[in-house]
């Protein structure tokens, strides 16, 4: 299976923040939406709006806007959020029991089913209402639940070799919360998560800002 | 003040990653790292690697590649990480006593020096060896440790009045992990941090890979 590359990542990562705004208007009882609006709302510039958009096959029309309950459904397929992404959280600590608890995801079509950790207190507990099981239960959770999907929140020295916990059990996408480039086949998804990228950009904002 | 806009928000977000491989090569007593080994890692292609560098500065030579040292002052500098970024945290549940933990916050110049919490069995102890503060102290503590940046983990329902705290006690930059768009005056920086984005872009691999 070939590596899954995707072009216009920029473009996806702001799909969700559009979302968000098409939704709203949804409920103020709006049918279209201008990219003008759109774009100051998002703090950019009208012409990335339409770029963006014309990646769900959806264009605006001149003085009218974009049709919201169209566009809506159209970047939720586009996404893939109307279907369920049946999850596993594999490590319950600080971090993972936040992203256990993370209403967005729910509404966005991931279901986290169970937790697993290697803490023994922690095990029969639950974690914003997800179970935590001991590790050694992956391998038959993953089957007896159809997990496609699991997000990786234990501490970067144990990364690597949970992963390969993981892949044994079938697992073939990771959402990976740990420092660590993890080393997996050919076909299997990691998306890593890195919090520094968020704070490389308000670092540079807050350089300039002091300038 | 003007509203802080910056443009190569998507090379920013990549420049971590840089400095995470080029220190590995610098650990490994490398002088040169070629763009396409950094390309290779990352997965990105030669060119881009090119461009995203282009914008600390330096270049690299044909068939030697980029001067490990000088490229990671450049990256440091060009992110601001040479200086210390003094933070708060406000919300001392979960997520904030992750990020309270978050080794390479404090290896790139974030110190986050005090948390506040408004539920009063949290105030006086520790979340990862961060004292925990009642949110009546933040105008005090802010000035007493020359605080410049807010880590905002509260629930997303408080955001909005929480933000208004800070902005009365002098706090120009404000990390938000809620869900709320903050309403704050110009020059106030907001940095949004949105998971949906990183689940976004894993949505769509995953559904590309179904295929």
């Amino acid at each position: 299976m070939a590596r899954v590359k995707i072009s216009s990542v920029p473009t996806i990562r702001r799909l969700p923040s559009y979302l968000h705004i098409i939704e709203a208007a949804q409920k103020e009882g709006k049918d279209f939406i201008s990219g003008t609006v759109i774009a100051e709302e998002l703090e950019l510039e009208p012409i990335q709006v339409r770029k963006d958009l014309a990646i769900t096959g959806i264009s605006g029309k001149p003085r009218i806007g974009f049709p919201v309950a169209e566009l809506l459904d159209a970047i939720t397929k586009f996404l893939d959020w109307h279907h369920t992404h049946r999850a596993i959280l594999v490590g319950a600590g600080n971090l993972g029991t936040a992203l256990a608890g993370y209403a967005e995801f729910n509404r966005h079509g991931m279901s986290i089913l169970a937790a697993f950790d290697s803490d023994s207190r922690k095990q029969g507990t639950r974690i914003n209402g997800v179970e935590v099981f001991p590790l050694e239960k992956i391998g038959e959770k993953v089957k007896e639940l159809e997990i496609e999907l699991a997000v990786l929140t234990v501490p970067s020295p144990y990364a690597q070799e949970t992963t390969e916990v993981l892949l044994a059990a079938g697992i073939k996408a990771i959402w990976n919360f740990t420092n660590i480039k993890l080393k997996v086949p050919k076909g299997i998804i990691v998306q890593k998560e890195d919090l520094s990228s968020g704070y490389a950009v308000l670092s540079v904002k807050i350089a300039r800002n002091r300038n």
